[in-house]
């Protein structure tokens, strides 16, 4: 059993849902199974269910929701003898065609091409479905549109919270040895002077030879969705990290930043691709070792306020060109902020004075959701 | 005296912004300009201003606040000898150089390279003038970092209503001569049934030979922002509007709809580039010949309820099929309906049946709003 709810997103993002979810007040379950369900009846046609977990403990309820995933209904296909593919649903052509070139095939109960490993993928969702229905029949009737492959754009609504993601997470790129980097930023949702901005939370992947866009995932409570629209215009376009940097976005106070999310998110992806940051990322800072030292560089009541890591030493970016002696210049300096901005500034003024640095991408807030 | 606010986009899209203007009760006045303003003093350092209108209208007021647009302050640059462009701004490379190599310059002061037509451009807005910063930076330390062109991206929330655009309007493209297509759609900014749904009206300019997006303007009460960031998305990334129908953007009911404001826009205007459609514009409309019969194919309470076009016949298009022989052969079948998707499907069975036929792009509501 998961222990994330959206797998869609990789764990530290779920993270976010994780918080969500639990601050609504609802006991929420990870990594166990549902074992038995034993109905006991009551008067007046109602009654109670027993729930037993995998885990032996055991649930009394009066309703029971089983939301327990996604097959393709392949039934008349197979009867039909059409050919399905390796994830069970039915194989089709970029035209639409099924195994019987006269017979078309769309939707939910189909294979088709994933638009970043180029394997055939099973994505159930409606975007795909209505665009290979309309290709469909305009092939039917004589056109040539070909289907160009599905990302897997996908959004769900948490309560006030959006999580959404384009492309393939760190799960699959592992899974499928492609090499990838990756960033994470938590930035407005636009200018923060003005009412109701939130934070956008961001994961983007990306092939450290390319430049190119793997994945992408966001969770924030305002402007998730326009993101990782952004970013699914971009991938789909081919366009590489170093072009994100250029995007010229809508920006007034209520709408934006004059560097929006996704420009930041370039920024940071661009200062590692061309050497100017050292990253490192949330599950390693529970492993340092003895040559590594834990500076945080906020400000003394952040960390009363919010959190930190223990063993950490807290020197503010401020005070950190007076204060650089305290630091040993034979261990490398894991250094974290709050969001990974002010690291950067730490990291750079490091370096430049002869330490060895690697700064926490997406700092304390990642490392934090990560474990929620 | 501009007869529009927002010159930026076209007039009719600048409809949408003078109705909300006048709707909040606001007294707009159009194609007129301030002739002279009088002061008379009153007690207590207060006093009154009388206004006079180049219409030979007065106005009496107690505050008068002119915004009167921008030019680019130059005058350090001038002293300095650096050349300046044909609009008035700092002339730069793509490396934010000035004529002077050694002298940078970035932000509202400065011409560079319009990212549709190629010219010299002043676009002073904040988004282009942080990434020039980064970039002249960038340079004066050693790095080769190159602007790429300002697309003149930007958002105006007037009252409730939010009004955006990127590359060139239509103005502009005629100017230029600068060959192009538009379409016109009015689409929920998200699934009706769920609660908050707006419509955007998007009017997108595009090259009939390449396909390629050369301007977007947008005005709506929710989801502006992100639709043309998608469009400044896809235009900096060079796609055709064949490619936008195969955009991928999230989908679930809060947040969009399986097929998109983006996607709509791009069907249409490909059925315009296949042949499958022919269009007639709004401002074709009051100037229709002998050879023309116009066609309303929306219900009857629609007429009532929203207004009509004066000698119209009203067919609504589920009866259409049935009704056909009610229309000549021998005359050109202007047909229109709300916002142009019933107007298409009255075209298509009209056409199929030997019928002369146009539709009008973003029906009855562009061509409204046209004239607010």
């Amino acid at each position: 059993m998961a222990d994330q709810v959206m797998t869609p997103v990789d764990k530290e993002m779920a993270g976010f849902a994780h918080a969500e979810i639990k601050q609504r007040g609802i006991d929420l379950r990870l990594g166990v199974a549902l074992e038995a369900v034993e109905f006991t009846p009551e008067a007046n046609n109602t009654g109670k269910l027993a729930l037993t977990l995998n885990n032996g403990n055991t649930l009394n309820t009066e309703l029971l929701i089983m939301s327990i995933g996604v097959r393709p209904e392949t039934k008349l296909a197979q009867e039909a003898g059409l050919q399905l593919g390796e994830l069970g649903g039915i194989s089709t052509n970029s035209s639409m065609q099924t195994s019987d070139p006269s017979i078309f095939a769309v939707g939910d109960a189909i294979e088709d091409t994933d638009f970043v490993t180029g394997k055939s993928g099973f994505v159930p969702l409606a975007g795909p479905a209505n665009r290979q229905g309309r290709m469909a029949a305009d092939n039917m009737l004589g056109r040539s549109e070909t289907y160009q492959g599905t990302q897997g754009t996908s959004i769900v609504k948490i309560f006030d919270l959006a999580v959404a993601s384009i492309g393939k997470n760190e799960k699959i790129l592992k899974r499928e040895g492609i090499a990838y980097d990756k960033v994470y930023v938590h930035t407005s949702s636009h200018a923060g002077y003005y009412p109701g901005a939130e934070i956008v939370s961001l994961k983007m992947l990306f092939s450290p030879d390319t430049g190119k866009i793997l994945g992408a995932q966001a969770a924030g409570k305002d402007g998730v969705d326009k993101r990782i629209d952004v970013l699914a215009v971009a991938q789909r376009a081919g366009m590489t990290v170093e072009q994100l940097q250029h995007l010229e976005l809508t920006y007034a106070p209520p709408y934006g930043s004059a560097k929006d999310v996704i420009n930041q998110a370039a920024f940071v992806a661009n200062n590692i691709l061309k050497g100017d940051a050292t990253p490192i990322h949330f599950d390693e800072i529970d492993n340092l070792t003895e040559d590594q030292i834990l500076l945080d560089v906020r400000n003394p009541s952040e960390l009363a306020n919010v959190g930190f890591i223990e063993g950490a030493i807290n020197i503010p970016v401020d005070q950190l060109r007076g204060r650089m002696d305290e630091l040993p210049k034979d261990k490398e300096i894991v250094i974290y902020c709050q969001v990974g901005l002010r690291g950067n500034v730490a990291y750079r003024q490091l370096v430049n004075n002869g330490y060895k640095a690697r700064n926490l991408i997406g700092g304390y807030r990642t490392y934090k959701f990560a474990k929620a």
